[in-house]
């Protein structure tokens, strides 16, 4: 059976990029405007999974995402890492000396300052989408020579690399989480990784006793996050990853929180990167 | 000596009406376009204080404010509580039943959805500030007839409000550090809460053993919050506020969290709330 996969955002986008690093070139994708309509993509079925960027090293967690998981009912089966090239693009009869205007996404604009400032001559021209503005060019329907995206949009559109790495930071990188409508089982004795959420109760030393029960288990911590619980001023629901250890003690680990927290949920159990 | 306060927006907007909380009428406002302008006037003297907005319970945290603390040297020296109201807002010879466009930031119309879904004929006019869309209204220079906005912007400009409690849900709160050059010495005895931040180690248990020289001690952590720290990937910058104990145990606490955390930063010490 083919994959199809949802993404946020266009073919040739980062999320694109990533699909096809977990799945490789097989897939079908299912390209969606919104993160709501990629999540609700895979409830109903139209895709069997979803790519969901969580986190990147430079702007940290996407926290939509974090409430979308919350709010849906999916399972994550796994995780992508990627590392985040941009590349200035151009329709192949356009030349470097012709570039004037450059389109793409403000986070894109945004994490090319450095390349703006030491060519003060071009324009950043803000867009919807980093491969979309790469499609809209070679179509031109947008009023730029360039755009920045992924080599992969520019093989995609059939456009040119005039430059590649205008990042300014190349320690770049975007983590997604995959999520399907069923949990996987990952076989026991295999390196793996757990997403969870909880709530807590007030008072001193809540989410020390907490993050206790992971700690006196050798189980290692690699992400926390708390978002506000609507209704309930300055209380949060957190959102950890923890690794299991070689003998296995994350059950052990999420037993003994469910008796210091409220509200447990395992969002998934996937080998770990 | 009058207070001059930076506040990021327009006259009669919630920071405004936050500076007016903290600080009585007397107080002569600096108006900044953007926050980062914002600590700038702090820290250039132009402002002998900044309202910075760092966390709403709905939204969430205000992350580009953290990333501001960390890359400034201002001192946190108290902190203000708003509850968030909004109000549908006309020149006073306009009736409700003349109102079809409605203009204001976009995080204040996301926040009104239910009055949108309810008043169908209504259409949501996103613009770059809420007090300002009711200076605009009342210029003649929006292309609208109401503003959803403060009540204080209705009463700075002469506006009328047509309806209050436009918000989804009630429990609104932005809650905002008041920042200045120079720390505070809270009087002992006095209710003191501390805003800190470090970075730490990585393997199991170095977030439970830091947030442990607190529980330790008694001391309440009502705030914790991570950023990526620029150029080392998944590693981690932590924000949090930890309340004092009426026999001050904060300064052992700070001290022993330099022996297990790197980089340790305190923000200011200031009056609990």
């Amino acid at each position: 059976m083919v994959d199809t996969v949802a993404i946020q955002g266009e073919a040739g986008s980062f999320s694109h990029a990533a699909a096809l690093e977990a799945y490789g070139p097989g897939i079908r994708l299912v390209p969606c405007a919104t993160f709501v309509e990629l999540f609700r993509s895979v409830e109903t079925g139209q895709a069997t999974s979803g790519m969901v960027p969580i986190e990147n090293t430079l702007a940290g967690s996407v926290h939509e995402n974090y409430d979308l998981l919350s709010a849906h009912q999916l399972h994550v089966v796994g995780e992508a890492e990627l590392r985040i090239r941009h590349c200035l693009i151009a329709s192949p009869h356009v030349g470097r000396a012709d570039v004037r205007r450059v389109a793409s996404h403000p986070v894109a604009l945004a994490q090319c300052r450095r390349f703006f400032t030491e060519h003060p001559e071009l324009v950043a021209v803000p867009a919807y989408d980093t491969a979309g503005s790469v499609r809209d060019l070679m179509a031109g329907t947008v009023n730029a020579e360039a755009a920045i995206a992924s080599r992969l949009a520019a093989s995609l559109y059939g456009a040119t690399i005039l430059e590649e790495g205008l990042e300014d930071n190349a320690e770049n990188y975007t983590r997604f989480l995959v999520v399907t409508r069923d949990p996987l089982h990952p076989a026991p004795g295999q390196a793996s990784k757990t997403s969870l959420m909880f709530t807590l109760g007030s008072g001193p030393g809540t989410l020390h006793q907490a993050l206790g029960v992971f700690a006196e288990r050798g189980l290692n911590l690699t992400k926390i996050e708390s978002r506000p619980l609507p209704g309930r001023p300055w209380e949060y629901l957190f959102y950890a990853d923890v690794v299991d250890t070689p003998v296995s003690r994350i059950d052990e680990g999420i037993e003994a929180l469910r008796g210091v927290a409220f509200g447990v949920r395992v969002l998934g159990t996937y080998p770990a990167r």
